[in-house]
């Protein structure tokens, strides 16, 4: 009943393109555990990859600026795997012992507040709404 | 029933202390409505701006790149009044109109990318955990 | 689109059973608007209203605790009636202003350390599982 | 310090009754853990037991519907055990891999739909609300 | 500061696409609120809406149920504007009065078990990792 | 990649003044894995400890009545860790078999109705604003 994931030299052709994407891209040797469970429906995997690689790509803010939103978001969400993953691959794009302590502090602090307001039921300055 | 904002003319000498630090750190007229209303709570008042504070200070992050993070994590949360006061922040703080389109992008993405790995049950990686 | 309240003079006997309670255990006039919307499922009415009856009696802890422990969720949840209606009903339990202010510290405080437990993917004390 | 499961030899008749009935209704030949933890409330255990029964009852939408609903919602929560124990049960009551990954797909784009919405500050189209 | 809807008479020949695209594809005469805000970034517009049609096509289940789903994720997530607008498309898909009622009583009796299932710390049953 | 407990033999002064004072304020031999992880972190550490000191001090609630708010919103979160340690902390301060059963039944109940109230889009009644 529990899925598994899939490898490379069981997947589909369809599911080799994605991963073979992700490889060359991401200059690894394997994909993540990530990728081959959601092999287990190419539509979604394929989609969810281009999106990822799309979202990710540098713009106006930079990869690691993106890597600490990811992981900022995936603790305040309590994912295990995603804080693991993004952790790594924020570690991968430069974030250093300091800057993941600083993530962590904004987070906490922010997940503070914003009960702080919701209880308080604070209502919006209108300089906000301007 | 329902508290209303403290005025600094109605502020007892310990909220006053903490509105004129708050007004003097960012250099503003008068504080936000979170303030004026966690000030029904002068403790409370205290602890939260000496930690807003020292947290958001310049660090191995800068100012900006917290802003957003506190951001994407009100967002997450669904905190109306935090996500009208930090995009007001981040604005402040220099985020343009296509940083501001990268953080709701990434933060979007990790809330997707979170639950399919939840759902997924997707176990950690062993390159993750060393 | 929008469902409407439900008003006692258009209700079904079936909700006017659950209304009549509802009015004689808490020695109101009128229902709040929650029941008045979940009237338009007679079944989840009853089942509901004989839950939070039972959950909410005074037991193990009093009614004032099990407010506040409302409360305190439904703020870390951020839903904007249920802060306004257990609010009122904890005041109306015995809450002081001093109360409600430690219970959102409280409230804040747990939000917050939460995440930093998340985020340095903290292990459980093996005391803790004794 | 940690509670054990309560096995139906060691059950009071109260909690036998309830584990009688699950194990009749669901024509199983064990109860699964989630009832034998709350065996420590028996009034809490009677109390959820027939309020799951209620719900879950084949009504306007058919059980296997219902069941990939509970799982949706559990996904998105992350609740652990909840997310295993509904994918058993939404498989037996018919789900099937290509059900399993759209229910997945959608779950996840609601949750980044939903704070899409949240971040862009949309107002309500006044035609919801009609 | 706040960021207004982009209606299609001022919209980019990229977002013209996009909305002519929604309204071909829906049969309606205008698009949401929620694409004229995501209108902001384009590149974001494209990858939401083409994510969500993917998504949302009759597949291994209709229309109906993902929309229920849907709605389902959203009422969990407590986003105001997705409940409202999911609640539309489910209506416009075919939900009834007492679909609606019995989505809403999954939806609850899913958050309050998930709860039940961490609080009491249960320990997912060997059968459901087979 | 993963950060390691820090141990006291390992600490800076820094750190060791927190440990100190966690051990004295609390009477215990050693501090929890929490504390010994945000000890990478000392700015973090410290005012973290300092904050939950002075939330957690008696005050208008008693340490019981706070600590079963904290356990409340960390199973409403579920952070396996914090539900984990402050089940135990709780049952330090008094918390009994019976009252960690009514605290998970009012816990389970608000996260089932604030779906509800989210669902059918519940107004806030005129006499919780006055």
């Amino acid at each position: 009943m529990v899925q598994k994931p899939i490898e490379y030299r069981d997947a589909s052709p369809a599911v080799r393109a994605v991963f073979d994407d992700i490889k060359t891209s991401r200059k690894v040797e394997d994909v993540n555990n990530f990728w081959k469970y959601l092999a287990h429906d190419a539509v979604t995997l394929k989609r969810t990859w281009d999106s990822v690689k799309e979202v990710m790509a540098p713009g106006a803010l930079d990869p690691l600026t993106k890597e600490m939103i990811y992981l900022a978001v995936s603790v305040s969400n309590g994912c295990g795997y995603c804080i693991a993953s993004h952790t790594a691959a924020a570690r991968k794009a430069g974030m250093t012992d300091a800057m993941f302590g600083e993530v962590m502090a904004v987070t906490g602090m922010a997940n503070e507040t914003n009960r702080l307001a919701n209880g308080y039921r604070v209502p919006i300055d209108p300089a906000f709404d301007r």
